[in-house]
Order: C-alpha cells, then sequence, then structure tokens
C-alpha cells in the first residue's frame, strides 16, 4: 500500500507538466449542463421486487469518444445529485460540487474524458426541480397512487444496476473511473466488485466497504425524528402535510454528522439568536449556533422527501461490498487499482474503516493508495477540499 | 503542565505505600447508602426566578470528622444521580458509577474522606424512587401543578449553590476536593471559580470550561426528538401520555454520543434483530444493534422525565466557567491543583477542548495535571474506566 501525506502546495514540476499538456481548445465544455432522463421498464430489485417504471436524472460533461472508452462514472453522497460540476444556467455560476476537480484541464478533464453522473433510485432531492428519481413519492403506476412504503427497498447495488443500464444505453460498456464521496463511495466501490472486468479505476472518497455498527447506529438515528413526526403517518403523507419539523431535525443530524468540532467551533460562536432573549433565562430562546443550523436544514428539506430519507437510510445501512456472505470476499472480487481519499476527522467513516477497507482490499490483490485530506470539516473534506489531491487524481487518471 | 500518560499497571512502590496506610477498621465504611433529602425554602436561581420549595436527594459514604475538612464532593454526570457508589439493598451488590475509586481503602478513601454526592436540580431521573429532585414535574406550591415549561432556567451556577447550601447545613465549609465526571466536571469547575477559597482540590473528569458551539449543536440535537413528540404538548402532558417516543430518541442519541466507534463495532455486529426479517427486504425490519439501542433507551425512559431532559439540555448549554463576560476570567478565579482526566477518543469534549481548559486554567496561575483514561469507550471511559486512575486520584488527593 503506498501512504501519501497530502502536499498543501504543488510543486512547481507539476505545474509545469501541466502546461504541457495538450490544448483541446476545440473540445472545451463550456460548463453549461443539461439534465436529462434515463427511463426504465420492469426492472427488478435484488431483493426480487418490480418497479415497472423507473426514472432517474443524469448529466455528463465531455465528449464521448469513438471507442466510447473515456468514461469516468460520478457516484454521489447521500444528500447529493447528479449535479458533480457545471452550471444549469448560462449566466450564473458553476454549482456543482466537484466543480474544483471536473472541467477542462482540470484532473477529470473534460477536454480528455467523459463524465457522467445520474441522481440515484429515492434520491433526497425528490422536490428538486433539476431531479429526477424514482422512489417512494413516485406514483405508482399500477396503483395510480404514490408507492409510499410500499415501494421496495433498494441497495447500493441496485443504483449501481441502474447506472449500468444507464451506460448500456450509451453503449458504454467499461469505465475508466468510477468515482464517488461517501455513499458515492459504496456504490464506486460495488460497481468495482460487481463488475470488475468493466472497471480499470476505483476511487472511493471518504468511504468504506461496509456500513459497520457504527455507521448503522447512526443511520438509525438519522431516521429517528422523521418517525417521529406526526405527520409522517407511516409514510402515507402525500395527500396532506408532510413530515417537515422531523425532516428538518434528520437533516440537521446529517449536517453535524458530516462534520467536525473544528469546524463548529471555528464558524460559530456563543452569540443568542435573539439578542433580546437570553437561552440562560428563556427556555424557548436558543443560541444563534442553533438557529443557523435550523435554517439550514430548512432549506435542504424544502427540496427533500422523508420516505426518500428513510430509503436512503436503509440503502446505507444494508451496504457490504458484494451484497454477499462476507465482506472479504466482497472486497476481494475487486481487481482495479483503487485510490482511497479520506480525512483522520472523518467521524462518519472513521480512519479505522476505511483502512481496514483499503488492508482487505490489498489481501484480496488489488493495489491501493491511500491519501488524506486536510480540513477542519472532517467527513465533508471529501467534498469541500477535494481540490487538494488534483495532482494524485491526475497522475492516477493517467 | 504535567501530563502524565495512564500506566497500565500499579508500580510494586505504590502497592507497598498502600499497605502501609493506617488500618481504620473501626470507621470502615460498610457500603450500605441511605439516600437522604435536603430542602429548600424560597431558593433564587441566578436568573433571578424564585423556587418557593425545593428538595434533592443526596448521600455520602464515610464519616465527617471533628475539624470537617475531610469532604470530597462529587458531581454527577448529564443522565446521573447521586449514586456514585455504594449499594442501597443491604445484600445487594454495589451499584454506584464510580465504585472503581470510592470505598475503604480505595483511592477516595472512606476510612479517609466524607464523601458526599446529591441529585441535581432538573434530575434526569426524576421517576427513579432513589432519586429526589426539583424541576419541571415537581409541584409547584403556589399552584398546585406540575410545574412544566414554566419552570426557571436553571443553570450548573444553580446546581452549585444548592450543592453550596447542602453542605453549610452540616456545617461544612471547605471541600478537600471536588470531583466529577462530564456535567459533573462542569460542576466541579463551577464550584472551583464560584468559591476558590473553599476549594482545595478539582478533578474535572472527561469535562472542559465551557459549552463551545460544537457542544452547543450536540445538545440541541438531542433536545430535538423530545420537542418532535406530540405527546410532549410544549411541555404540559402530566395529566396525559409523556412524550416516551421523543424521550427514547433522546435517550438512544445520549447513549451513542458518549460512547466511541471503537465500542460499537468491537460490540455489535451486522446481525438483524429477527433473523426472518432481512433489513434489505423490509424498510421497517431492523439491525440488532438498532433493537439493542432500542431497549437500552426503552429501559432509561421509565425512570426519566421529558421535560427535565430539556432542562439538563440547557444548563449544560448555559455553561461557562464563572458565567461571567469570559471564559479566561470564570477560570483564572480558580486557584485550586487541578487533575484532569480525559479521553483523547472523547468525541462529547474532544481532546482539544480539554486541553484548552487546561491551558487557561495554567494561564490563570493553576497547577494542572493532565492524564489520559484509554479504553474503547471515549467519552464514557471517565466513568467505566475510572479505575486506571487510581494511583493517581490517591498521590493528587494526599
Amino acid at each position: 500500500m503506498i501512504f501519501k501525506q497530502q502536499q498543501a502546495l504543488f510543486s512547481v514540476a507539476a505545474l509545469t507538466t501541466l502546461s504541457l499538456l495538450p490544448a483541446s481548445a476545440l473540445f472545451a465544455w463550456d460548463g453549461i449542463v443539461e439534465k436529462q432522463v434515463f427511463s426504465m421498464e420492469d426492472f427488478t430489485t435484488q431483493g426480487g421486487e418490480r418497479i415497472p417504471e423507473l426514472n432517474v436524472g443524469w448529466e455528463a460533461y465531455g465528449e464521448l469518444n469513438e471507442a466510447r472508452d473515456n468514461v469516468i462514472l460520478i457516484t454521489h453522497f447521500f444528500s447529493g445529485t447528479s449535479h458533480a460540476a457545471g452550471r444549469y444556467d448560462p449566466d450564473g455560476e458553476p454549482t456543482g460540487y466537484w466543480d474544483a476537480i471536473i472541467g477542462p484541464g482540470k484532473p477529470l478533464d473534460t477536454d480528455e474524458y467523459y463524465i457522467i453522473a445520474s441522481d440515484t433510485l429515492v434520491n433526497l432531492n425528490a422536490n428538486d426541480p433539476n431531479v429526477t428519481t424514482t422512489g417512494p413519492a413516485s406514483t405508482n403506476p399500477e396503483t395510480g397512487e404514490p408507492w409510499g412504503m410500499d415501494f421496495p427497498v433498494v441497495t447500493i447495488r441496485d443504483f449501481v444496476e441502474v447506472q449500468h443500464a444507464l451506460l448500456e444505453s450509451q453503449g458504454i460498456d467499461s469505465l475508466h473511473a468510477v468515482m464517488g464521496a461517501s455513499m458515492g463511495a459504496l456504490q464506486a466501490i460495488e460497481w468495482a466488485s460487481a463488475y470488475p472486468d468493466k472497471v480499470d479505476r476505483l476511487i472511493p472518497v471518504i468511504g468504506a466497504g461496509v456500513a459497520d455498527p457504527w455507521i448503522l447506529s447512526r443511520l438509525n438515528r438519522w431516521a429517528a425524528p422523521i418517525r417521529l413526526d406526526a405527520n409522517w403517518n407511516e409514510g402515507d403523507y402525500y395527500e396532506g402535510e408532510p413530515p417537515i419539523d422531523g425532516l428538518k431535525e434528520s437533516l440537521k443530524l446529517v449536517t453535524l454528522d458530516a462534520n467536525h468540532w473544528q469546524w463548529a467551533n471555528e464558524t460559530f460562536n456563543r452569540d443568542w439568536a435573539d439578542e433580546s432573549r437570553d437561552p440562560a433565562q428563556d427556555i424557548n430562546a436558543r443560541y444563534a449556533v442553533e438557529q443557523t443550523l435550523d435554517d439550514i436544514a430548512a432549506a435542504r428539506a424544502a427540496a427533500s422527501d422523508a420516505n426518500h430519507f428513510l430509503y436512503l437510510v436503509r440503502a446505507n445501512q444494508a451496504f457490504m461490498a458484494g451484497h454477499g456472505e462476507s465482506l472479504d470476499a466482497g472486497l476481494a472480487a475487486i481487481d482495479a487499482p483503487t485510490l482511497m481519499l479520506y480525512s483522520e476527522d472523518d467521524l462518519a467513516f472513521p480512519p479505522e474503516s476505511v483502512r481496514r477497507t483499503a488492508d482487505l482490499l490489498e489481501e484480496g490483490g488489488s493495489d491501493v493508495t491511500l491519501e488524506t485530506l486536510e480540513g477542519n470539516r472532517g467527513h465533508l473534506d471529501g467534498v469541500v477540499s477535494i481540490g487538494q489531491a488534483s495532482e494524485t487524481l491526475r497522475e492516477f487518471l493517467q
């Protein structure tokens, strides 16, 4: 195993190399993204349940070459979407979560690669107009009603199968690389385990090979607030008031668990939310940090669906690479050289879990490079601080 | 600052010293505990609110000497009670949370010290027959109704003031030491800051000088499930069904946050709760670890009061040593030599926060010894692994 400590600055040599890359101005991606929809009929889940109609959104950056062998698949995190890079509004700023590394001349170079990403099944952001997904909030064509909790449980492997079908529909038979953060790392690992002949490079970011008991427990409490909200009504709320208060609290847990105390203590202070109401005098007053977290959660909740949240929790809980008898076998099935990016301060997928996955991958015969991401966000440094890994990514992809 | 790495074994020299201690068989505490009640009239909170009648339980181990100068006060953690040591049932086993260090010949030697502990105001375990406390579940004598959310906000300083009055009622004017874990550490620190002339030694365990934004946030989400439960009814549930589902989820957060992933992953596995119901097939099925956490929470909830939980959350949120303008000043007021025991794996009071408190105490002129506790529990090692610090405690108390 190669263990590389992240360098804060790139070397002069690396910058020189960059300037020597062939110019591809003719094909330079302009950063404008068009969301598209992939549809399937009669999808059967790994659990044997039938979804008669299935739609997921997808988007791509760069151009598919004639050999169709320049494809990088990006798989998204729990609260994410397929919007990894670019801008929907031609006049707007880029809004993708990995704009730092995806684009012309960037490590995931759109002049060289065809980079594609899709919304997962049961995507959290079911009410975001830029997201298309199928899940409990979708109409079951056989009943004409929303699925609610009758939607079948879907797993990370099901997410992979939908992506596989999407790629097949474009005549793509192999991946130059698959890369994802957090829940995206689980999908990337599952891709490499399920289709070892089709994955040339694997890049799990802030993720590991299994939902261990720690993660099972954390996900359990993420789900709890939704189930406590009387409006949840066993998932049957599409005709009435959605369980927005519970959903907000669930999303607040996601925000906090994905971050680190360094971030909290460097970003906030002990100010009161309302300077006329001292929390030490008024049991219903709040601190400013509480107000801010509530506001963030409310904004996220507006685009989210509570049942989708519960199904995502379960998909993550059910994850073990290969979905078979043992984690060892699931990881041993992987052949692809692997680059694992992670944070030593990750409180969601702790470093011990990442390193254990790396060990099992190596025991199974894969070459693994482990590299740390620095920052004050912990887990979230895998999203917001990914630019640090630019040179490593560039080299690994070549 | 002295930094001592915890030794796993005691030295032979230390054991020899122990055997040379004067025998005090005549006064040896037999381990039987009698819970008693201390009552006050017209207690005024730091916020200026009046509590016309106040009762808290207390218990003591060992005997008060004639000079009344052999007193060690033990202050309890969030979900704890005054039951730090001993057994209520003469025929039963000891059930105190710090039996490992309190007793005849132990570091907190009942042959030498008079060790006293009291239930705090708004104690969580309001429905435990061995606990006496005053809070929202108590009857307001002026209305004849439960206080509910009309109970005044109380702070860690108020807890200290009640303890101060309890000690005064026994003619005790100074403390050989004050020691507590987690919320108990906050009380101990506040004692030494509020009454520097009365505290000879300070022992904060797994705690720090302030509820920083990280802790404010964590406490916020502890409270959320109770407020989401429709039975909570703005705190007015004493005539109806209590918000037991919300309280259980709040207590589950306490259990998880007080522990560490090492504990979770070494204690549990990925078994299903019901071997006939696969969570990957049934959205309402659970993993065994989820079932276990629910069962632990249900047992704790039976003795707990939801409003008391909310008031404890606020007392902890409002904490800053000295409750004045600055943390620095609050800690600088402390004169007592200080022994801080903590875990490098503490996810509740992170090691950076503990070390910052130690730095400020030293800048303020106190002698500080920092010592780590090892284990797989993180924060909770301050309770369950305290025996490791036995020799350090014995020496510090002499």
